[in-house]
């Protein structure tokens, strides 16, 4: 009898923990540049469901102060854990610099930052060094990059560069336009200066710059960037939890952002593999 | 006996005109570049307090859909007239774009715009006929100065070009940035090359690109910029509704914004001429 209740109650463990399994995952940015979070974590978990959110309505969150920050990002997660995600990430660097920790001890479910991710990677290589970090002026500022790289290995030289302009040159288009290399050298020239052996693209918007810098950069600079490294991170991360969706599942994408307008619709898609489907109007009832 | 009740009443209204005149003027903007507004008023207008309003938690509005700047700009003249202003300047072209009709709606109380101002100054020059205007997408979109230019005078041809890279770059304060002229003459290329004779500076950030605008226009092309019409415009209203404060105070400024930074505050000194003083963090108390 005891036995059969044991058994049952093993069942029903299996149970819960296969529905978990099944449920999405929770991203979330200030707007639609965790996007290309978004795609590397589709290439990598092709599985999973995905509920994105963006806040586009309060975007950028970069040049904001950490008190704002953190009440923002609350409410982001707040939104996804109301929807029942099973585990966030937040593809904010801004985001994840100021509020990650508040987070983690708020909700009851594993939250994912991109730094650790980006910092991981960039280590990866032992002979890394002399490590450049360029980011809004909120990361930079921060200092969250700097922090968790000296905490991992000692004698390291660390230079971050704020680099505002370039969220607003990825936004326009401008790739291509020879004013976003003028500005890509004015804030890399301090960094290849200082002789850096790694750049880390600490923003989900740079990996768009990526063509751009490469021309710029000497060849031997690696570059690490904060998307693909933070997919293989939660990745990591899932199979640890034994939290990965089941195989064969097609993983489905929801968007939801705080403010709609058709450049967030055009860069959504610019910043997606797949085409996003409709993409839904949040209120962080406030 | 009823002559003296008369007499009285009359002191009575006198005294209340005189005691609205001396309140503040409320002033409010998405974030700082309304301090460009501000600085005008204070030059043409010496004696009026003013209470400035920066919503920078959630700026830039430019981006945003038409229902998401109502609701902020909404929010943002419940601010002041909550704080007893006598009269409100929208001193953000994409709000004044979206919301002025409906903030006029909404309070009891004179609500100038910046684009009746820049209109009126643009067509002062009976020869303007080829117009020019350069304004964040937001603006641009709302069709609001072109709406507006074409009731006043027939016969107008008006090109309207969108320009959301100046304002990140002012706010990088790269305005003598080689990076800087080259995106200037790529958004002045085609207004050129169809012959503007006036270029109309729609955003109030762009004052302080006025000597990279002159190197690049045709010497013959008029600028006409926002900030200041708008305090020219707003003197005449004071003067037309008995609204001006006593002459003589020595006119205060209190500046409210809804997220402080660094950057905020090192902005607003760029943009005024006088020190701000101290800036209030402003919740608008959703």
């Amino acid at each position: 009898m005891s036995d059969r209740t044991f058994r049952l109650s093993e069942a029903g463990r299996a149970n819960s923990i296969a529905r978990v399994k099944a449920l999405p995952l929770g991203i979330f940015d200030s707007g639609v540049g965790g996007l290309t979070v978004v795609r590397a974590v589709q290439a990598l978990l092709p599985s999973e469901d995905i509920l994105y959110l963006g806040d586009t309505a309060r975007l950028p969150y970069g040049s904001k102060s950490p008190e704002t920050i953190r009440q923002f990002a609350d409410e982001d997660a707040r939104f996804l854990v109301a929807r029942g995600v099973k585990a966030i990430v937040v593809a904010c660097n801004t985001a994840t610099a100021h509020a990650l920790a508040g987070l983690r001890e708020h909700y009851q479910l594993p939250i994912i930052g991109v730094i650790e991710a980006g910092v991981d990677a960039a280590l990866a290589n032992p002979d890394a060094v002399r490590i450049g970090i360029i980011a809004t002026r909120g990361t930079i500022r921060s200092h969250a990059y700097q922090h968790a790289l000296a905490l991992r290995r000692t004698g390291l030289v660390i230079h971050g560069q704020a680099a505002p302009l370039l969220v607003p040159l990825v936004e326009e288009n401008w790739m291509d336009h020879p004013a976003t290399l003028m500005v890509l050298q004015t804030y890399l020239e301090p960094l290849i200066d200082k002789g850096i052996d790694t750049l880390l693209l600490a923003c989900t918007h740079y990996p768009l710059l990526i063509p751009g810098l490469r021309d710029l950069l000497p060849p031997d600079v690696r570059l690490v960037d904060s998307a693909t490294t933070c997919a293989e991170h939660l990745k990591r991360e899932l199979v640890r939890l034994n939290l990965l969706a089941p195989a064969g599942n097609d993983g489905k994408l929801e968007i939801h952002l705080t403010d709609l307008s058709e450049e967030f619709e055009g860069l959504a898609r610019r910043f997606l593999t797949k085409p996003p489907g409709r993409i839904h109007l949040a209120s962080l009832g406030c």
